[in-house]
């Protein structure tokens, strides 16, 4: 038994000026529409910039313009993005980006990148790019076409762990671990220390958090088992900086930076990224909607030899 | 349109005391053997200890007691190795082995490992492993559990590489190439130079070659194009210590190695491998058949962004 630990992530960027806020929108309205990728609200926290839902499958963030939502294992998320822009007035979306990850299991998703964007290109025209390479870490970015046009300003960092260290994936792993062990083992007190938590410690291991302090967001997820560990951050903070940190913590074999308007990428990286990890693929491109993205793999080299992973061939559920 | 290089290998030992020599079968069978997995026959050579088919899709090697099939492309060569396995009696065959690695357009391939493992053990028992990460470049194998123990003579190496240069992949893309143009390209006079040559230069591009000299076999096969370009070569010979010519030829951003028995793997890759390339994974196994398998991975660090690439969403047949 697996769990796909790799988010598909959702952008939608409306007209509010025009409509009331996305924050007005109820409770129920945001019920319904995680419902639509199988997905159920756990818990939330707000403040008067956001309100940023835990869900059963990761997060979702609503702010008065704009709302971003990522959901892992093998929701359907493009069915909320649709619930979504059939529920108001089109003329009021000014941008729609989809984003979906290498997955660990991609065999076992019920659909793939192409399948998801032919369903959003029924709703809005678009275009599809993927990020990094088929056969190794890559991003896939679906966009609207329209007049929309980011400001520089707005900026995300995602900063996607694989293959954690045995340490932390048997720390992470331990039966009955409390939220207030994993937010120590994170040393969330160290680097997220003015920030109101919202977290979740799932059963039999796994966890989410979602974080806000002002204007700033930043969620972790966590899939900590080993053969497949995962650990995703997303935040508006700049996540290159904290990577000294993050790293040390977790000491993942590989990692991936997404970042949407980061400045001066390379610099940051050069400045900030232990220098043992080894750049594999960088890719930078301004999407037409003025998103600078950046995506680049990282990872250790290896010296010693591990083993190869037997396969259980018994069941449906099985791992390739 | 795009064209899966990424090859399926299936190796069969039989008792050939017990049994005519597999290079006694008549051609006919093999026509009828790799028409199972929807190739044919192109040509063929031999010489007193093997019989070498250039096929459609990739190669056919038979020796006297062993076999050895390469195809590419959506071919389903365990429909082949069924039929092999249908054809003569069960007791007469001491061991399977059947190899599967990371394809590029793994979403396109009619079944994947797992399904043709569970085909397969409705012949015969075996275990399956993954050598390398699943999201990334790996191969899985699959072995009869039989009491069948490969000798330390019997090596096989494989040097599989990805993303040859541009100069490469454009000039190995350019119309009208004969197989004399090819051959010139590989260098093959360097380091081929005594083997007796059957390839093929297919329309509108990609290339198949199988080389024997006595016990000595080779067989490279190449898909030049940008973006998914990959060339693989199998042979007895010692492709470790042949890494630095033939990586000076493709300038490949990665590749693989794959041996069987090689010795001492580890000092024989710091001896001959560029140290440009940096080790992403190692696995080792000594499997219950007898066979050392080392499976590697190396790349070039990355040091310019490049673009993303920008999916085509039309029609039926598209790349991921």
């Amino acid at each position: 038994m697996f769990f796909e630990g790799s988010e598909k992530k959702a952008e939608i960027i409306i007209d509010a000026g025009r409509l009331s806020l996305l924050t007005d929108f109820d409770d129920a309205f945001w019920a319904q529409m995680v419902e639509h990728c199988q997905a159920k609200i756990l818990s939330s926290i707000s403040n008067e910039h956001c309100k940023a839902f835990l869900l059963s499958e990761s997060s979702l963030f609503v702010w008065q313009d704009h709302l971003v939502i990522l959901t892992c294992g093998n929701t359907r998320l493009v069915n909320a993005v649709e619930y979504f822009l059939q529920a108001i007035d089109p003329s009021l979306v000014l941008q729609v980006i989809y984003q979906r990850k290498n997955e660990h299991f991609a065999y076992a998703q019920p659909t793939n990148f192409i399948d998801d964007v032919k369903l959003l290109k029924s709703h809005t025209p678009g275009k599809a790019y993927r990020f990094g390479e088929m056969y190794s870490h890559h991003n896939y970015l679906f966009h609207s076409n329209q007049a929309y046009q980011a400001e520089a300003s707005d900026k995300t960092y995602e900063l996607l762990a694989y293959q954690i260290s045995k340490d932390a994936s048997e720390h992470l792993t331990d039966e009955g671990l409390s939220v207030t062990d994993i937010r120590e083992f994170l040393r969330l007190d160290e680097w997220l220390a003015d920030f109101e938590l919202d977290d979740f410690a799932f059963e039999p291991f796994g966890y989410s958090l979602n974080a806000l302090r002002g204007s700033d967001y930043l969620t972790i997820h966590i899939t900590p088992q080993a053969h497949s560990s995962y650990v995703s951050f997303e935040s508006n903070l700049n996540l290159i900086e904290l990577t000294p940190t993050l790293l040390d913590i977790l000491k993942p074999a590989s990692f991936d930076l997404v970042t949407f308007n980061a400045e001066d990428f390379m610099s940051q990286a050069q400045a900030h990224l232990p220098d043992f990890y080894i750049s594999k693929d960088l890719v930078e491109s301004v999407l037409d909607n003025g998103y600078c993205v950046n995506f680049a793999t990282y990872l250790r080299p290896q010296i010693e030899f591990g083993q190869p992973r037997r396969l259980d061939l018994a069941g449906d559920n099985y791992e390739l």
